[in-house]
């Protein structure tokens, strides 16, 4: 089996295991970038704006985030008016750090693979 | 409305649309990206073993795969036994490579943001 030797000894190799699934959700991912972006915080309107989700949209993801302790939520007045301000924890913070090294990893081995395997054949063709 | 001003002329600044949700998948982004570096394919065993899969995990995600068009499946003998043969079309590999570029984007973004948001209060309190 000669495919067998290619990949002996790469167990688990592309398993990413590190993605966390509660920051890798595309939509998450944005959300968390922009409260990483906007320390202080991001009143809800703001943050529903920078990703392009709906209000919908956005209670769910928040909802997800702040159950993991990714995001701290908090109503204030602003102007007396009734404000949700959106903000990181600094757990947040620390796990999407831990998250950013693994997509950096793919990242890597991306473009590895891609330089690696140029397209060849258009077709499978069996043997 | 000070937040206002902070993010104004950003809008959907970190929507991400181009995150193919097809591609964006934590396994079935290790399956393409193993497909990607084994150009010539990889059996179905080989797959599994780099990607970490259950079988019946890689079964489903390779089903969604080739619904898109990303991968093609074979089965062929080798060593006159059957053999389930997985390789990258060449669409999938162009649709691979403009969600790397959005990736990249990512990361960008993410180094930018975390360079100006060191951590800094560790409650939110309302003003």
């Amino acid at each position: 089996m000669k495919n067998r030797n290619a990949t002996a000894g790469r167990s688990h190799r592309f398993a990413y295991n590190g993605l966390d699934r509660v920051i890798h959700e595309r939509a998450r991912l944005g959300v968390i970038t922009s409260l990483i972006a906007y320390p202080k915080g991001l009143p809800f309107g703001d943050l529903k704006e920078l990703c392009g989700l709906t209000d919908g949209n956005l209670s769910r993801h928040l909802q997800v985030l702040q159950a993991a302790n990714i995001v701290e939520i908090a109503k204030r007045f602003e102007h007396n008016r009734p404000q949700t301000l959106c903000r990181i924890t600094s757990q947040g913070r620390k796990r999407y750090l831990e998250y950013l090294a693994v997509l950096e990893q793919v990242i890597r081995d991306a473009a590895v693979a891609v330089k690696a395997g140029p397209e060849r054949k258009r077709t499978l063709a069996p043997t």
